[in-house]
């Protein structure tokens, strides 16, 4: 019996988790364009122009500015197994759940770890890095932007330096954000920067955005073997170690890239329409206002949750912008309080991993969320909910506190 | 200077090469759809579904059947990965381009190899298997179903028998050819079969559906190590070698898939919308009734050519029914002929690979284009080109040919 189920109906929801958020109408329509063959020079020049606008939203010159095909995993993946040679020295930054993984990720590349770590909720000192960096000399240096985990956003201006000044490559994963927060990928010194589409980019999850300095580039290709079977004449290979994936060979990804079109995957074109446009919803909008618009949504959310009486988590100093933790108050079920926000109030708010599960919610405002119908909504909702499970505060103060925010920033 | 370029903003093409081809409209309009968080119920009710929609369409039983969030190389290299720890023996099938490339991300995954090989234009032979299987006993074999780069199809009945009596795993790279030719996998004993959307299904590239037996989903869950920072209590691991890569760690992928709901990568829901639509419309057609218009249109194709004058390439008895390789004749150009087809009449036809780069056009009848006006529109088009350029053939001798086989058929 065949049983092909029914087209897809569902509600509209109001993402305000860590991610992945509503996608961007323009984004969406964009999905739906009718494709066209990869090496098309019509196709050829939407991804010329694709890393064009990545470039100016990475805030750099690197000529390899373009996309992975996958989730910001895989670009993260893709950056540590192109650099890190089994037996490469590495340092990683970890105070959250993906610091964690990005030492997951090189231990299976092999590298030998240096972790620089912090408590949850707190970012890593400069001092601490360079302690490391001067004692190991790594290849690679690796950070997390903003860990949504914990909220924290680790300031980078000066492990770039410490890179520059040790000779070690900086790795950033700026997946959450993005387009959200300040990330002058050149002005900072960093020379890998991945991301994802479905944080402050307001996309869907399934294409990574990187880019990569001449430097980095430089040691990619020393590793550099093309496949037999692909041009004339069989494979080729650099002197380098061969890179231990060949989905996520960044020498073969550049070849593919660049003017030669050496073909190594199917570019996912539907996401690469979605990238692009991402983009441009981006840039049109200024990357400056973003930034801004951003903060303001944040501020509203911080503002709001504690005129409840709701305590935000983590160190006020270093919280990311876009996604707000908030302890979830003795006697409050987790799971029951966000079931409700969503069979009630179509309206999704975030739980947490690992040491934070049951302990925080994590609400984002980001991409076309970050917006004030957005933000009252949320507190709206969850006002209602958490005074009818007996919560005590005063009714009206979360969304009231929230538009005073709003009305604050118009003046 | 910001700079945002416009609209998307290209005509329609035909795409008749070996894939992507066009995007069937019900899989274009399911991209457009508004998003769902990841653990959202609904979204994870759509899950299950395209489970159960692609256990449909790989005629499995198989529990394990799901997507990978890449393209159809992102499911190659997560199951060899997944399967070859460093040292294990594996044998593989190679007669093309696609054969080389199991080799090549077999050897990134450390294994030995033992390549059972054959001209391009040909197939393996059973035995050729079984005496190398018989020698090596190696944990794998893998084989490419329907090589692209020669428009082969290897026939895979008898090696699925090889692989059970030796007690090896059996790994099939159906990326060209499923939902448009027979590929029933629990009839065949294939163990782990991975395709793409952007050929017989009629989807973009960037989801790549998996099908994986029990006994190959123990191997791998043998090698299970769950991510620090994700659940309290810490990591867990099993007793096998970790598997070399993350992304493409189909121990954690299954957790993700599985009622556990382990949060892995941020699953790509738009390409899951479009997996499950291609599914749900190849389904409703009936796969019975799919393979026979794939085959007609393939038959249509082969029959215009020699009309025309044209050379099928290859080996007649295994041809792919989706893809065929035409003798480029002596004295025409094969970039400019191709350019034409562009330029003139917004129809793609395929080049080559390797040894056959510039000898032999491909010309792909896939999906929504397997059908008798994008056949007929094709070589109408042809036939002008190539009579333009000097080739001689009496006009029109292509086209009636091919309508003359869509006729007989409906008789």
């Amino acid at each position: 019996m065949t049983e092909t189920f029914g087209e897809l109906d569902h509600p509209p929801r109001l993402l305000m988790g860590p991610g992945p958020i509503n996608v961007h109408p323009r984004v969406l329509r964009a999905m739906s364009v009718q494709l066209l063959g990869q090496f098309d020079p019509e196709f050829t020049t939407y991804m010329n122009q694709t890393m064009a606008l990545y470039r100016q939203v990475f805030e750099t010159q690197n000529r390899w500015t373009f996309l992975i095909d996958g989730t910001s995993r895989a670009a993260i993946e893709a950056s540590l197994v192109s650099v890190l040679a089994p037996g490469d020295e590495a340092v990683i930054l970890n105070c959250g759940r993906f610091g964690l993984l990005l030492t997951e990720i090189a231990e299976r590349c092999g590298a030998k770890i240096t972790m620089v770590e912090g408590p949850w909720g707190s970012v890593i000192a400069p001092e601490a890095v360079e302690d490391a960096v001067r004692r190991v000399r790594p290849r690679l240096v690796a950070a997390v932007h903003g860990d949504t985990s914990t909220t924290m956003a680790q300031p980078l201006a000066e492990i770039g330096a410490i890179c520059r000044q040790y000779d070690a490559l900086l790795y950033v994963d700026a997946t959450a954000t993005l387009s959200g927060m300040p990330l002058p990928v050149d002005a900072l010194g960093a020379d890998i920067v991945t991301a994802g589409l479905q944080k402050c980019l307001g996309g869907p999850s399934g294409s990574a955005p990187i880019t990569i300095s001449d430097r980095a580039a430089e040691h990619i290709f020393s590793r550099r073997h093309v496949e037999r079977g692909l041009v004339l004449g069989g494979a080729d290979g650099a002197a380098g170690r061969r890179i231990g994936s060949n989905y996520f060979d960044l020498a073969m990804i550049m070849d593919y890239w660049s003017d030669k079109r050496l073909n190594h995957h199917t570019e996912a074109a539907a996401m690469l329409f979605a990238s692009r446009e991402c983009a441009r919803v981006a840039l049109e909008e200024g990357l400056s206002a973003r930034f801004k618009r951003h903060a303001l949504a944040g501020r509203a959310v911080a503002v709001a949750a504690g005129a409840m009486g709701l305590k935000v988590y983590g160190d006020p100093a270093h919280k990311m912008t876009n996604v707000t933790a908030i302890h979830i108050p003795e006697g409050l079920d987790d799971q029951r309080v966000r079931g409700l926000m969503r069979t009630e109030f179509e309206i999704e708010i975030g739980s947490a991993f690992g040491p934070l599960t049951g302990k925080v919610w994590r609400i984002g405002a980001m991409g076309v969320n970050a917006r004030k119908h957005a933000v009252l909504a949320t507190f709206a909702a969850l006002e209602t909910v958490l005074r009818r499970e007996g919560f005590g505060f005063t009714p009206g103060a979360g969304v009231d506190a929230a538009m005073a925010v709003y009305d604050e920033a118009a003046e």
